[in-house]
């Protein structure tokens, strides 16, 4: 790893104080969390049970019964845990911490002798441990448990779960690699890579490392591990209608990493691989799996992306398909690949300094994984289509992934808590910095403390960002320390002003690569940098079939969406009035507080047209008024339409 | 029947000479047909055999083996049968007939004593006759070889399959009905009921048209029957993938069929169950039947229907979904659901004389029908969207069922000799008459015998519709004849002339419910329609979300389409160009000759995109000509795109 890499601030150093994102985070901390805990603990009314905490009761010998849930149903504990670390760090809560200890003293009971550590196989079937890793996730739950295990060290200091982690993955060591007595097998789900890279930073021991990177190099490789495991335990599947034993493609196996120029397969699996790959990359130089991260990183977010930051175009396979392929209405565009697609943006940031990462972060975060939440935090879209016509997702087969409405929770239940593992570590994707400059990635009324040559130096945001355009930044320190400042001046914004400490600085003269580059001895300066945010119409690339002449709006960061509720039904009769002015109005009452945006469009008229399907007699159009809200806050104000984009000519 | 019900002229009566008709008549009799007895045969190269002649020798006991095919392989044989029989009407031909009856005879020995005629079932699962009716169409092949019987002795006075399927006909009567000792059941897939009413016409033996009524009237009634006889088997499926048991809708089963309001299930399921209704309320005058015909018909044709008579808008079920829910691009739209809106239409019109059924039957024929077929005859579409990309279509699995090029032949058979059928037999659809009127359906250059009071009439038509709009209709007989002539006005013609001997027709004066109608004592008459034909604009209404802002253009009775060969790829991204004129040209060398159409269009640039996916940057456009060709032709110059509607603003 060169000293020029960045790192994040760390989370316990950095304190969220209002605005969108730290009430996101309150909201996970006072609602998600506890929610979750019930859903684990089967205390949900009218769900089907959990039962991920009973799993580990039974492997433990505490309890007596049935293994029940997804054969990756310690994943949920996992991320619950994970997400209860990261609140400790920033948030104090003795009770929690207990309630946390006491699942920890738990899985440390759950664990066998040899490290062994997966309820499903513990209780349900012992003989066929690491025999199905296609289906099975043995290697992704233990990905999340490292990852919990780490985030539960940081944030408490306590090693206990990290030591039974440590041993859980010099079993697994054990067991996968080259040498000719070790399985040669890598994970079904991918997730396990980039659990490993955080256990060595936190660790040292490179045996972590090189496990990492050993799964990272051998998917690809021939023969096929999936089908010779499934072979080898008789063509049995663990899921009857399970048949992607001989997909490659699914699970990113369809060639060597290095040789993988575009996104493809399960977006979930593919982009916790691309992350994986960017931290090896990162911890190792490596040049080529460097290259290949660029080449992942450009085709997804290129060619394969939504403008809310979603990916994964079709429900078969959870999966990206072609360049280009982007349809609204049967969008899968899971939560957890949005979530994903900040993990991947931030790695490849830490790999190069480049504002396109921020960029693309910001958009997935802000958009298509805020969406996954509802505004009283107890409600969660799986899938986040752009376009939604409730009696068409409810009546066509092949939008029957899409749901109208929040659900309470899955069956599947991955993408909440991911949800909330990420928005309660948004504090350490504000900053990041090396030995010599500070990043500020992100914009949020925060603080933070950050050290350059053993000098701390305290940052304060002061905003309402992302609905104002204003940011002051103050830093103090008792003594001055020279270092890079660099303020990311985002992608979607053309019109950039700083002042220092009252003093125009000149934007171009410091740009690189996205970030306003100020290097100088710092101690107690301000700074107010004006982003400026006019609502925009967006249009997308004429290759996207279904985005032709349509437009989408934004300001900021912010993708906006119109719904039914406050425009009507047929929001696919409506066309973007020619000359209309984009008003944005902050409604503080509404959807929990957010800037709306309204402006006039021409709506084709059905009248007249009830006995006919088909006329030559053009349909008619009056001008109306239309409202546009954060795509995030949508399917807050019950079921109904909803689309980004609209027609524009 | 009342007297006033029209009935069609007797394809023996009628002689198409030449256009476009009778090119596509000519083209399945001279390949189709052989092709499709090659197919029968297991003669075609690089296809899975069909087996279905030798499923009749062995179960004739001619030869040995085993049974394969799908479970309804039989009606494959019927329909070629059918086929054959309407071409002999026409065309004798004395080695055609021999194979015919040598067929017949293989089908008289496969009958067993008791009249019962399945090879499926003769051979495979004797002990499973009658038990699986949802899945195994029994009955559904039945019908088929009762309306080859029909045509058959109509085509040639041979009643060998009469009497076969008569027999067959009287086992399935003592079997099915309301009576305590029979089984309560009706076909998994309708067809039995209006070849029953064929049976009826052409024997005069009203138990055949009794139990026509009694299948009609037993769907939808509780218990549900293809679950009671599921249950009765032991829940085991012919299919194993099959899950519709207790799926009502899908067999137009969800209500007695009084009760139905909207087309629903199976689309040729249900089109042929409203066109066994048809033939059922007008054979018996029951008016509440009627009155359910009126609302389905106006359902499928007013809310269900593509621009091009196609229906069916889900693979799912291959399927009816719900009002104006009608995607481009994943249609089902089955070539056999055309054919059966064109037997749908047919038997309102005989029914109720409106123009409107006489509409839809010429909109369903020329595009959606006749798409089904290449133009050298040897390939097939099952699947006729209205919207392709070839690389989405094959990348999608929610596209799986759209095939960017037709396929040679399908185990799943159906569609090919379904069409074989209609154009076999088209001459049929031209007129119909009772004792009174005479009423002119289709236009096409032909030649007819029609009898009025004793009288015979020779009736000329002489045109090149549907590429010309002059039609001269030369009437001929020794004696005048008093009666009606009734000239179809088509819904698409906005101005049309007559001229009667030279003089001048006021045609709102004569114009009732689509048919311009004139009384009188005709003798040697000459008749000069003009139907004018302008290409026009096609709008839909705006509740189809996929065709807003967008128009589709039609000249007569032709759809148009757009195809990458003519245009380029993105098809998407045109739009008719305000003010250009669509300028019709006959080309008599391009696919067998049609009309084509020329205009101008904008199309959207993506030069300067390929490395953004969205830009607040307005993509530009530059003005091209482009070219339409008809909907039907459409795919015989190789893979490409293709899209009937294209943006309009």
């Amino acid at each position: 790893m060169s000293k020029k890499n960045l790192k994040a601030v760390d989370l316990k150093r950095v304190k969220l104080i209002s605005g969108l994102l730290a009430q996101k985070n309150k909201l996970v901390r006072k609602e998600v969390i506890p929610y979750q805990w019930q859903a684990l603990n089967d205390e949900l009314p009218d769900t089907e049970p959990s039962h991920a905490i009973e799993n580990f009761r039974i492997a433990a010998g505490r309890s007596e019964g049935e293994f029940h849930g997804m054969v990756f149903q310690d994943s949920d504990v996992a991320k619950w845990l994970e997400a209860v670390a990261y609140q400790l760090t920033v948030n104090p809560d003795p009770e929690l911490e207990k309630r946390a200890d006491e699942v920890i003293d738990l899985i440390g009971e759950a664990q066998q002798d040899d490290g062994y550590l997966n309820t499903y196989f513990i209780v349900k079937e012992p003989e066929m441990k690491w025999k199905n890793l296609a289906e099975c996730h043995e290697l992704y739950c233990a990905g999340h448990l490292i990852e919990a295990a780490v985030a539960y060290y940081k944030a408490t200091g306590k090693d206990k779960l990290l030591k039974i982690m440590q041993k859980n993955a010099d079993l697994i060591d054990s067991i996968f690699g080259l040498e000719a007595d070790k399985l040669k097998g890598y994970p079904g789900h991918q997730e396990i890579e980039l659990a490993l890279i955080k256990l060595f930073n936190v660790t040292g021991e490179e045996r972590y490392r090189d496990l990492a990177k050993y799964f990272i190099d051998q998917r690809g490789q021939e023969p096929f591990y999936f089908e010779k495991e499934w072979e080898e335990r008789g063509k049995v599947n663990h899921w009857p209608d399970f048949k992607q034993n001989t997909e490659r493609e699914y699970y990113q196996a369809h060639a060597p990493v290095r040789e993988q120029n575009a996104a493809a397969g399960h977006a979930v699996r593919a982009l916790y691989m691309y992350s994986g790959m960017a931290d090896t990359a990162r911890v190792s130089g490596d040049q080529s799996l460097i290259e290949a991260c660029r080449r992942l990183w450009s085709n997804t977010t290129k060619k394969q992306m939504y403008i809310t930051g979603g990916t994964g175009s079709t429900v078969h396979g959870e999966a990206f398909t072609i360049d280009y392929d982007l349809p609204n209405d049967t969008a899968y565009t899971e939560t957890c690949a949005a979530v994903a697609l900040v993990f991947f943006a931030q790695r490849m940031l830490h790999l190069e300094k480049k504002g396109e990462y921020a960029d693309v972060m910001e958009r997935a975060l802000y958009n298509g994984a805020l969406s996954g939440m509802s505004e009283d935090g107890r409600r969660f879209f799986y899938v986040n289509p752009l376009e939604v016509k409730p009696e068409v997702a409810k009546n066509r087969n092949d939008h029957r992934h899409v749901k109208t409405v929040r659900q309470k929770w899955f069956g599947c239940a991955c993408c909440p808590p991911n949800l909330a593992r990420l928005l309660t570590s948004i504090g350490s994707y504000i900053y990041s910095q090396n030995e010599e400059e500070l990043y500020v990635n992100l914009y949020s009324d925060s603080q933070a403390k950050v050290e350059f040559g053993g000098q701390e130096i305290e940052i304060i945001q002061n905003t309402n960002y992302p609905w104002e355009e204003e940011v002051e930044i103050e830093l103090k320190a008792e003594q001055a320390a020279e270092f890079t400042l660099a303020l990311r001046i985002p992608g979607w914004c053309r019109k950039a002003a700083l002042q220092l400490n009252g003093k125009n600085i000149n934007i171009t003269e410091h740009l690189e690569d996205g970030y306003l580059r100020l290097k100088r001895s710092w101690q107690n300066d301000k700074l107010k940098l004006i982003l400026k945010m006019p609502v925009e119409k967006v249009y997308a690339n004429p290759e996207i079939k279904e985005d032709l002449n349509k437009a989408a709006l934004q300001r900021g960061p912010i993708v906006y969406t119109f719904e039914e509720v406050d425009n009507g039904k047929n929001l696919a009769a409506l066309t973007f009035a020619r000359e209309a002015k984009l008003k944005a109005e902050f409604e503080k009452d509404l959807l929990g507080g957010v800037t709306t945006i309204k402006t006039r469009a021409k709506k084709v008229d059905s009248l007249g047209w009830e006995g006919d399907l088909y006329s030559t007699q053009k349909p008619g159009s009056r001008e109306v008024e239309v409202k546009a809200v954060p795509y995030y806050s949508w399917n807050n104000r019950g079921e109904g339409e909803m689309a980004v984009w609209l027609n524009s000519n």
